[in-house]
């Protein structure tokens, strides 16, 4: 008998916290090795490794259309970025071999109908493969634009980073730095601080939970203020930086982690700052910029090759381990860019 | 003996919703009637009409430092826009005669130092110069910044603004209906509302204030949701808008006039809409963008020629009625731009 492809499948809708038992484990039909017969343009996959990112935990919910991206469909498998190998293509664009990374499914093997618009062969394979997960991919790319085009930085600039000890985080930081600039980063612990400080060279960092006022927080490290404030968490975080932002100050919306489980969302009361002080606060979706990927790819493979950018991952384990791993992304249990290892 | 130059003054800070007895009137000095000897590069103008607008709220409290504007001085007069007559100068760039408008005080008569600082002479003194306290001055240079360069609108965009019967709402939506936009103003009062369909040619308007629940209001008006925001109100209203903003949409921040008068602004919860759909939010001041004001001023005289833009003043009669008419902009009871005559 051939093996089962097992996969993570949604076994319901999210609301609030996700839990391990919203997803399961099955191990259903056989795992292919040929993309079927009459299928064109098509690539199958054996999935290596799997991203897990925080916008995923909006795709967990029943999608009332407000979303920029489609809901998972219960029973079938979760998707999301992730890398493998190409085991079969009847796609001009991918040869059995490519090492690839893009949108797959939480499952071993993949067949991926438009490979050409999900999936971007690997030009670097001979850097680790799971960094195709953050750096060298979606992550990585995110922190690129997001602070190079959408913060529109200027050398000497003071940045502000929020969960900055993950995976977009930690770059944007680093990305920062190359550019001359200062750079505050904030986690939920005292390790990822230290990680921060140590391994990331950001000029400061602080626990978030250690602070009672988030607002004097950043005063103590930006008496004069924030120019650049790159925004992954949102609600209370958001709001004491709008009291610290400085005059033309902008703001990437990247994404808003502290918001994804609550039912009603916290509120910001600070919003006239944007009025007072010009501020522009601006969210974006990295698919948008794809056009600048392969530049990027090139910069990012130097920059590892280089040693001038530290990079730190979170890997688990196993297909089995993957609901976990995700959802210890909301509670911060990861330290760095949350991976999962089907294969290597 | 000589009349003295009436003025209103503050007379302390203010906390909350303003009253007409922090400011009063006072008659102190003598009129001038010359810029004084030893003083260059200054005009004396005779004020004419004194423009009543909301960002002057924030100046009455004390300033904390983050406010964009200057606080005004306890026991000095009031400072704004106003339009008046050029009596006497010794700046090559004004002579007596000239009509100006710009930054003066409340009072009869100002001493302007900075002149090319702080006025604009007026090209146009042929059509009504009270104009030039908002359609073809401050406030109508703003809603063509804002909208124009801010918004970044395209022809057959879904526009919606709030205080759209204000000094600079009721020309915003004049700007987006030229450009063939598709546009909808809210208003507090039927009059109002009336006067957006009617008068001003939006395609739609209704009367927040009768509204339940604002984000059905929106929607019912916008099906398909808003691409440009002009927002002048903040608050309940930003976020009954989040909610209804298309992907990509554009919020141009120019006021948010329900939150002056709060000690604790109201809290805005759909802000993870800036995420999900890609919104810019952004806030802007209109002095950043003066280098174009000559080129607003030719385009706005011609719409006021050829008879295509209406605008509607509230004019009040008297610098002894200043005080209240500043104060009504609060409670919206001004309809229209809201203006003082003190001499014709």
């Amino acid at each position: 008998m051939a093996a089962a492809n097992k996969k993570i499948v949604l076994r319901n809708y999210v609301t609030g916290f996700p839990k391990e038992s919203d997803m399961e484990l099955v191990a259903t039909g056989t795992a292919p090795s040929r993309v079927p017969e009459g299928t064109d343009g098509a690539v199958l996959v054996k999935n290596l490794y799997l991203s897990c990112d925080p916008y995923m935990r909006p795709r967990m919910s029943k999608n009332d259309g407000s979303s920029y991206v489609d809901g998972f469909v219960i029973g079938e498998p979760i998707t999301g970025y992730g890398v493998g190998k190409v085991v079969d293509s009847s796609h001009p664009g991918f040869k059995a071999g490519d090492y690839v990374w893009g949108m797959t499914g939480w499952e071993e093997y993949s067949l991926i109908k438009n490979p050409s618009k999900a999936l971007f062969t690997i030009r670097h394979p001979e850097l680790p493969l799971s960094y195709y997960t953050g750096l060298l991919g979606m992550a990585g790319f995110t922190a690129y634009i997001g602070f190079h085009e959408i913060c529109a930085p200027k050398e000497g600039e003071r940045v502000f980073v929020s969960a900055a000890s993950g995976a977009v985080g930690q770059l944007v930081g680093q990305f920062a730095k190359l550019m001359g600039c200062y750079v505050v980063g904030s986690a939920g612990s005292d390790e990822k601080v230290r990680l921060l400080r140590e391994k990331f060279g950001f000029d400061e960092a602080f626990n978030y939970k250690k602070e009672k006022d988030l607002s004097l927080a950043l005063k103590r490290r930006f008496p004069e203020g924030i120019d650049v404030y790159f925004e992954n968490v949102g609600g209370a975080m958001l709001d004491a930086v709008l009291l610290n932002m400085r005059v033309r100050g902008r703001i990437a919306a990247c994404g808003m982690i502290s918001q994804y489980n609550l039912e009603r969302p916290d509120p910001v009361h600070n919003l006239t700052a944007v009025v007072t002080k010009r501020l522009r606060i601006e969210g974006f979706l990295v698919s948008d910029h794809y056009g600048k990927y392969r530049e990027y790819e090139e910069k990012a493979a130097r920059y590892v090759e280089e040693g001038k950018i530290a990079y730190v991952e979170d890997v688990a384990e196993g297909l089995e381990n993957a609901p976990a791993a995700l959802i210890g992304l909301f509670s911060g249990r990861n330290v760095g860019k949350q991976v999962v290892v089907i294969a290597r």
